[in-house]
């Protein structure tokens, strides 16, 4: 249990005398759920989220936009931008961020199979929603050059002051891209 | 002590026996400095901040760029834009933001005091650098009802995605200004 994130030496403990406090039927029918979904759970072969079949649900849907395409390091970053309820395009999962220290290169990434979906796709403009982070600025920067023979539109997210937060704790390079990105009113 | 900011009972009584402690001249000191602060320290009568004299160190400093004039709303958002060290224009410190709840109404703060500056300024910006809550957007919108008869450029801070920051755990707000706010690479 202590293996696993974020469960310390504590939890740990905490977690396993619940265990043994709960009738065996609970303990089963956990451990059952786990294995079945990992055994379900595979990668979408189209945009490398996390799905129960080939294709998954996003990118069957006929409903949502096939003109965008929002490019994301992990599936996680699927859920996030889900959860805003305002992107009806579709995705595609990167896999990671380029990370030369801990050996993850662009190979690595599934950026050949963003390139093939592109030569074969209806994008009208790329969203690249990448972490303001020095992998994601290296992956930012890859990613758009790869992406300039194509002729379709690139964005980036914006960066600045999260919402509800304060001038005064933000910090200088916040700040900085705040001042940076100003926008008419 | 207990009285001060994020000072509670037990904060208070460590300070308390910490002067004890100390002393007689450290206490002096302290007690003096304090004093002499609060009374030379008066607001500047141009922008407002808080200053040693009528015109503050950056009202009277010529290498200022005297077209870009950055509305704040208290003296600690000068201290945080000036940590940036990429803003060279001027301020102007409001005192404030419209809370009709906490009784600030629009008369309260120094909006008068910043229309007769735009009367007889050389500026040709207007960065609105006002925090990004509700309070903070009533103040723009009703500053950008004020500022509109003046054909001034007006700007507000980027709102995004903070610098470092994870797409995972930004909230929904911020996540969705970030694709709102998106620009081209």
């Amino acid at each position: 249990m202590a293996k696993l994130p974020s469960v310390g030496k504590k939890s740990a403990q905490r977690l396993a005398f619940h265990f043994l406090s709960q009738t065996q039927d609970v303990v089963d029918q956990l451990a059952e759920t786990m294995v079945r979904t990992r055994r379900n759970i595979r990668y979408c072969d189209t945009c490398f989220n996390i799905s129960l079949s080939e294709r998954c649900h996003i990118c069957s849907d006929a409903g949502r936009d096939e003109h965008v395409l929002c490019v994301v390091s992990e599936p996680r970053d699927v859920f996030s931008v889900e959860r805003t309820h305002h992107y009806h395009g579709h995705y595609h999962v990167l896999g990671g961020l380029i990370s030369p220290l801990d050996g993850i290169h662009p190979e690595v990434l599934r950026i050949q199979e963003l390139v093939e979906r592109l030569r074969s796709g209806t994008f009208t403009e790329i969203i690249l929603a990448i972490n303001p982070t020095v992998e994601g600025d290296a992956t930012l920067l890859y990613l758009n050059s790869v992406l300039a023979s194509f002729q379709i539109k690139t964005t980036k997210l914006a960066y600045g002051l999260p919402m509800g937060g304060d001038i005064e704790y933000a910090d200088e390079l916040t700040l900085q891209q705040a001042f940076h990105g100003r926008t008419g009113i």
